[in-house]
Parts: structure tokens; C-alpha cells; sequence
């Protein structure tokens, strides 16, 4: 989407830096208040997931470097790994070019997907056949 | 997001397969009809970008294998590269456990970001100093 600040600050040159709050204040949050947060493991660099945060649960992870994100059937922050143990330990956090996305590189405990995969991409599509299957074996549950 | 289908499906087995259209009629799309797309780099893995796709686009991507998105500010399918040359062949679709999101492996030609960086997450966050800085040069404008 158009952001304008975000177009402002597209001529910055590399390393030029700026304040962390305001590039959060203009981030384009939904109606909801929520972003997308795309979760990549700092070793490996698989996609783990694909989650929500809110202004608060950015705030705390900042600050508590433990993911935690806005449930949004729960409606609550959720800190990954809380009742599991499966949890996050963030290494990097990256905005994009329109303040539309974050991605956080995190160092995974025990697996990602609370169906017990590693990842929760776990339907790969076979484009050929027009068919989608199961990749991988469930190893344990987590939240 | 709670799906019935996709909590349904949680069962299956490694290996097991399912008819394509079948998940792609039960995906969590929001009340625009769209689904976010996070697109990740096929050698390098890096994550080049977060985008949205609707049905028709998904179904664009899968039978050209060309990249094709959702322009949320232009309401139009947008075929990545098609002013710039700046591409996206599909290597891989995989979707996530829950129908809210997928991932596409690619091959990017050029740089994946408008800005002309390699990809759209240069904003790299520190948290010691609460700052975020610009992380890389440019190197040409795509779309």
C-alpha cells in the first residue's frame, strides 16, 4: 500500500538511521491494528510461519527479544512457546520498503507449528498434478 | 485463524495428497479475497518480499509459473517484473497449516524491491539503540 512516510524516507542511503518509534508509528497497521510478521529460523533460513502483531506485541518483543504475537481467534498477545515451550528468541528484526510486513530472524526451541512440524508450510503443491501433500512428519504439539 | 478444513486436515499423514482446488477453496481469505504471499529467494533463501494474491492470481501463478500478485493500491493482478524485467519464476508453493498464508520459493531476475534494493526488509532494526537503519545500496528501480 502507499505509505507516505515510508516513500519519504525511500532516498535514505545505506546505514543512514532512524529512530525505532517512528517507523513503528507509521506502520501500516490494518483496521485491526495488526501487521503480518513472517518468521524465518536465523540458522537454517526456513519460513517457520507467518503470525500477527500489534502495536503492544512489538513493543514486548523489542523488549523481551521472546516472539510474541496477537492471536487473532484468541484475541489475546501470545507469547510463542509459553504453554509449549516451543518458543522464539529473537536475532534480527527487519521492516520493509512500505511498512507493510516485518520479518524476524529467530532462534527456533523445539519446532515452529503447533501441529508438531517444524514449519507450518507444510502442504507443498505439485503443480503437474494439481494437488497439494503433506510434507513431513509430526514430531510433537506446541503452541 | 480457525479453519475447520484446514483443522480437519491437520490428521493426514507424510506423504498423503489432496486435490489442489480443494485447499485453495478453503484458504483464509480476508473480506478483500486476499491471501498474504511471502516470497522467498530459491538459492539464497533470503525472503525478498511480502505481497497479496487473490484466487485468480494464485491460479495465474500456478498455471504460468510467473509470479503473480495482487496490487493492493493499483486494484489490479500485477505480474512482478512486467515493467521492469524484474521477474519471479516459481520454483515452489507451499501453504501453511492453518490456510492463512503461502510461500513461494522463486528465481528472482534483478532485485525483488520497487526501491531497487535486493530485496523489500533493508530496514534493519537495533534494538540496543532503539534506531532502524538502511541496510544496502540501490541498485535499479523495479516493480
Amino acid at each position: 500500500m502507499q505509505n507516505i512516510f515510508f516513500e519519504t524516507i525511500e532516498s535514505l542511503e545505506d546505514g543512514q538511521s532512524l529512530v525505532l518509534q517512528s517507523l513503528i508509528d507509521e506502520l501500516n497497521f490494518t483496521d485491526n491494528g495488526l501487521i503480518p510478521v513472517i518468521t524465518q529460523d536465523v540458522s537454517s533460513k526456513d519460513v517457520l510461519m507467518l503470525a500477527w502483531m500489534n502495536r503492544e506485541a512489538i513493543n514486548t518483543t523489542l523488549s523481551t527479544g521472546l516472539m510474541t504475537y496477537w492471536s487473532r481467534s484468541r484475541r489475546t498477545l501470545w507469547v510463542k512457546g509459553e504453554t509449549s515451550g516451543n518458543g522464539q528468541v529473537l536475532a534480527t528484526m527487519q521492516i520493509d520498503c512500505d511498512g507493510d510486513a516485518l520479518l524476524c530472524m529467530v532462534s527456533q526451541t523445539g519446532v515452529a507449528c503447533h501441529t508438531g512440524q517444524d514449519n507450518c508450510f507444510y502442504f507443498k503443491v505439485d503443480r503437474e498434478n494439481m494437488s497439494a501433500s503433506v510434507q513431513g512428519s509430526p514430531k510433537n504439539h506446541s503452541q
